[in-house]
């Protein structure tokens, strides 16, 4: 991986223009094209999904609708990915993990805060705001539970608000890898027809695209090493 | 089973109190509040679904988002329902198999057409309709296909229009259950917030909820019999 915080903005897009050379000018094009409808203005938190088919596909979901960062919180279940459901999703998402011994919620959640994310929670209960009432003007994170027991206290007692999905049968449940979707594509549908600038600047679009390109190439560390080696070689005869 | 055809609109509302009778309150409240937000307006059909979380999961949707019919054509695949995922969502809709030997597409798709309903096949191909622009006027049926191979060419021949769910990411398609529960959840509640007559009719929903009732009360075939000798006596005096 490439340290982005010890490198200037010029080296990044030099080793950006490097590596392009490496792929097709299409996936560079399709790279391109699925950037520019990126955003980080919608995160989410999954606090301790413990199925791995359900944990897959809410990254799936993330991708196809834009939604760059996913933040995963492990306390007491390791999240594990089934590639089946994923289709290779992750590969393209900035997963966070939290993984500390012992609770991990807090220390997750208030860094969001810090970040200025708005912290929503999904939940069952209907008194809350639904996918078409939230209002979507500052950064937000839905925060999801796990699949029995939902969201736990630690994470009710720090969320800003409560979202849930209207439904009108029996059943008033859904799965969550379902209801995740259901907000996501609701909501970046939203966000996309809104004035809000929810697009990543220019250096995180940087950022994003020298490391798909990095996983897109065979032996890409030799080509960054040589390619920093070669930078540090310019700079001392500069 | 009440052959509903042979009773009269009265003979059906007596027969609906008498249940009533064998239930609580409260669950009758929550059979009229359920009731009074399914629709046929809109419908789904699946073909050839095979893989039973994935069925179960969309009949789960459908009840959540108030379909009552669902239309199951079974080609070369039995539809097999998981009940740890549909959690008895199938007992309270209207689930309509063609399944004779051969292909069913066409004489379900032609009896569909013939009572009003508009086709709209599922695609992953962008130049469609989309949840925001269907229009919802006319009654509409939403086809899905199979996980791998999508509709067949018969389905798509008598398709009267295509709607895809836009998408911005690497892997343009979605798991069938996730991506029935999005479209169930938009279009209905599209539905709901109209001025479009999406509502069961009054015999429609008196047959829905003594079908309701006889799943919920013990030996209800023997109460109904009684009933329906009582009522023949009763015709044999007047």
């Amino acid at each position: 991986m490439v340290q982005f915080d010890y490198i200037t903005e010029e080296t990044k897009q030099r080793l950006c223009s490097l590596l392009q050379s490496f792929v097709t000018p299409e996936r560079y094009a399709k790279f391109l094209e699925v950037l520019k409808n990126r955003t980080r203005h919608l995160t989410i938190v999954l606090e301790d999904i413990y199925q791995p088919h359900n944990a897959s596909a809410v990254l799936r979901s993330c991708d196809c609708f834009g939604i760059q960062d996913v933040h995963i919180i492990e306390n007491r279940n390791k999240y594990e990915i089934n590639p089946d459901v994923a289709l290779g999703s992750s590969k393209w998402l900035n997963l966070f993990r939290y993984s500390d011994p012992g609770e991990n919620t807090v220390s997750c959640l208030e860094l969001l805060k810090q970040r200025g994310y708005r912290l929503v929670a999904t939940t069952p209960q209907k008194n809350g705001l639904t996918p078409d009432t939230l209002p979507l003007e500052q950064k937000t994170a839905l925060l999801f539970g796990t699949e029995l027991a939902g969201l736990t206290q630690a994470a009710l007692d720090l969320a800003d608000d409560f979202i849930n999905i209207p439904m009108v049968g029996f059943t008033e449940s859904l799965n969550i890898s379902v209801s995740a979707a259901i907000f996501l594509q609701n909501l970046s549908h939203r966000l996309r027809i809104s004035s809000i600038p929810w697009q990543l600047n220019r250096a995180e679009q940087d950022e994003i695209i020298i490391t798909w390109l990095l996983k897109s190439i065979n032996k890409s560390e030799v080509i960054v090493q040589e390619f920093l080696k070669n930078e540090t070689e310019r700079k001392s005869v500069e």
